[in-house]
């Protein structure tokens, strides 16, 4: 198989395609991205890279990054942790407040913003340091120091934060909170903030397609099953609610994040990148979909 | 692998975990089954079945028939059904109205009850005998005359079937249901009441591990990307609002029914169908479902 | 007080205001009245009758009927009533069912459609030929012969029956309906398309301004208590979801019916009848609520 | 009428009655309190006062401030006002956040939560010392320094205050906020907090029984037309989810409050005031309803 022949294959159709969506727009730092940037990197299981088009220029990764997260505490809490967050698809908008009341502050999944918080709240009870320690770990599973945190991002989605600040008052309500609200939240918009490239990011996902150990970091990161559970929940629940479209069309565990960034591993094959800031009306990238879509399209395998 | 062998040490085990759950008790039909019965079959690609107790006594597939109407349809309707039914996980329990109500008239997967209800209508529409057609097809893909529709839980099914009916009318409300509503009813009433044993259900599911063919029907029953959509749909939506769950702990595409059946595949290695009548709080059969669990670690293989 | 002089002001400010709305057109025979018709009538404790503009046109109540039926079930199945029906007002549209799931088929009130039909039911099990004592008492309560049931309107409302249908069999399955469906149906189309003038109604509903008593019957309909909490029940109720705007600008316990029509009461005053096609987005007539808080502003009483 | 001895027989009969509910515990200090306290305090429009049982002791009026703090704001914001918060009755707790989601930011009423931060929010954009100020005019509504701030009560509703603080920054997510949230909820629990007897509570609520007139302030508070509506609100608003049942079985227009008061008014006739801290599972004290009920049956009028 060669891959970078075709991603570039991909690369080229899907420019030819000119899909259009909307760059997010709720702070003015995202808003602001050139919209026409796309890129995509493939890393396979020997640690090769291929990348084509804007595959090393650093974006917001966003959202993505509630997959490092949930991996640093998976191993630790793992027992404790769905207790207090459930792993089920959520049928709402990521930001749904109505869900929490109704299932009594345990978040659907830990990919919704209220489930993510949990998360790093489980990740601040462990780590003194919380921010360095996810760069340091997203830098370690990518071999390289990419991570950067965008201050004026970081900053703001902090005053951008009333919906996620109620998120966390609300859990906190139903003591599915342990930590000081305002420092979590301060952890949580800088792993919002955090920006690396499409090669950086699909080498920080290599561990899932490789049953959990890292040929970056050169460690097993996961135990097989735990790699296997967190590929399991990325597909059902990693694309808002719009994850059973991509399970249907694409049919890779993946996640998305409203930079217009999408990270997916084809366990026992790759793990794959692609950034396009332009977003559809459920959050998800236009040409990241359309690409991954394309890609298993022509390597006639998914999952399925 | 010797999957006899494997199947006989997941039944021992189970057995030895003594679990219980409870006979679903909607109608007394389904309610009077001996709940202790247990059985596993397993056919792999060559069309080799491996079974293990109760394997070869028919029961009730109930909601499992939804993968094999979908099927009939899914062919010639592809484009056009969806836009009649959603490919989104429901987090509301199966028969649930307030969500159709919410995405007007849409149901939100071919599995729950109302996408089922349009998916059975849409079968109405194709053909001019539809049980037949149904009884037909699932023999054809189990290489065998087996499929036999239980006429006191048709009947019963009809007597308690208010929900049903409702859902049915409340479609037709958001003109999303183009036949008389009495004789689709029949149609649904009778898929839910066909009887088969594991073995001829794990038979009928085999194209689905296999791209598309059937090795028993001796013809492709679909593509290859069809094969894998309806896989990816039953990894999302099979298991009412224990979809996630399932995905999480077991991992593979499959499909339960009240009856205290599951049928799921291996893609490329099997399919599966494990029977034992008492359920869980949210309808699967708890025998079942720890089966494909510990089925799936020995194996240490999954989707992921 | 010159009720004469008054309506007669009311009616020549609101026709100045010229304020517009949308005839309701779920049914071609409701959609194609003249939207221009408008008339009031009012009536006093005396039973004197004071009426302007089309006053003495009939017109379909529609869903004022839902007082009348409530009346005759009132007397006799009181306390029971109230273990099937709630009387608490709805946030949610007059004929959602995603309520009725959350609250187990138990109807927020006896105004919205699903709480009618447990009137209806009620009716049903009470009267042999419910729809002639509907009739029969209706003309009781107006001092004359002039209730007519348009068989358009009754068909037409059959024929796009199917979310009442939903409604219905939904209360079944909560074992919260009686009576065949069908024949309930038939009863509920039957109230909905009754034709009556603003006076035969305003003289209908004058009982609840005279606690309890009617003088065009010559009886007490119901006790002073039970008229009390009729009437408290439509302040609260009556107005679908503008229920609250309605006891905020105009303050009289009332009911509306798509038809345009609203009645009302001024306890221990008089009973009042207003009409007019076009409704606002809520489903109320824009003119006849106009009216009536033109004419509590002049007479600067309400209950308040 | 003989007030006095009608409010004594109202008091002996309920406490024959023995009714039991449970005291609101999700405070320590309103916890505390002794339940077997009972007390009436009745002020007609001349400014007399009759009062049995513990009328004279002070306790946490709570959400019955509601009504205060919406009258101050309601003459100077009143188009305003309604553009950020509704008039209809709630179907879901007082507390809920989900409708919130539902409807934008833009709350039921302004006697759920939601709505009470937004008229909160709007008194400090009024008033430099908006605590000062509502101690003033409720002082002023009652003749007399009456009212108490409990600092134990303020600081604990603080405390645990988490559910109101996710309300306020969902309110501010929908840009319907405008002060700082750490400014008005000081505010808002400070209102809370607040204490006084049935006597002073009833003589705060007489303007309301008066066109908006207070014999106690010697002042016109309101216009009659705003005074009206504001006992419009309480009819339809005042009980949380039991609004319906409190106006079909009392039928007077009321406001309770979780420390186990009950202030309502009869119009043109009396306000009056009940206390007793047992609360039934909707949140209202148990003896307050019932003693109103009474009363109202006994008077032979409400509303209605």
């Amino acid at each position: 198989m060669d891959y970078q022949q075709l991603i570039e294959e991909v690369y080229r159709e899907v420019q030819e395609e000119n899909l259009r969506g909307k760059v997010a727009d709720y702070i003015p730092e995202i808003g602001n991205v050139d919209p026409n940037q796309f890129g995509i990197a493939l890393v396979d299981l020997k640690g090769n890279v291929y990348g084509v088009g804007d595959h090393q220029i650093p974006f917001s990764i966003q959202s993505i990054s509630k997959v490092h997260t949930l991996t640093m505490v998976f191993n630790v809490f793992n027992t404790k942790l769905w207790s207090r967050v459930n792993v089920e698809p959520s049928g709402d908008p990521f930001n749904s407040i109505a869900q929490l009341e109704y299932e009594k502050g345990i978040p659907r999944n830990p990919f919704i913003n209220a489930g993510a918080l949990v998360i790093t709240d489980a990740l601040c009870s462990k780590f003194e340091n919380p921010i360095d320690q996810i760069t340091d770990f997203i830098n370690e599973l990518s071999g390289a120091t990419c991570v950067k945190i965008n201050p004026e991002v970081q900053s703001s989605e902090k005053n951008h934060g009333e919906r996620n600040t109620a998120l966390a008052y609300f859990l906190k309500s139903f003591k599915n909170f342990n930590n000081p609200i305002d420092q979590v939240l301060e952890v949580y918009f800088s792993q919002c903030a955090m920006e690396m490239s499409c090669v950086d990011l699909a080498k920080s996902f290599s561990f899932l397609a490789n049953d959990g150990y890292s040929i970056f970091a050169n460690r097993q990161i996961l135990s097989e099953s735990s790699a296997r559970r967190i590929n399991a929940l990325m597909l059902t629940c990693g694309f808002y609610d719009e994850a059973g479209e991509f399970a249907y069309r694409v049919g890779l565990p993946g996640k998305s994040g409203v930079g217009g960034g999408v990270a997916a591993v084809m366990p026992h094959k790759f793990s794959i990148a692609v950034w396009s800031p332009e977003l559809n009306e459920k959050g998800n990238s236009v040409k990241a979909i359309r690409a991954l879509e394309l890609l298993t399209d022509k390597l006639s395998f998914s999952l399925f």
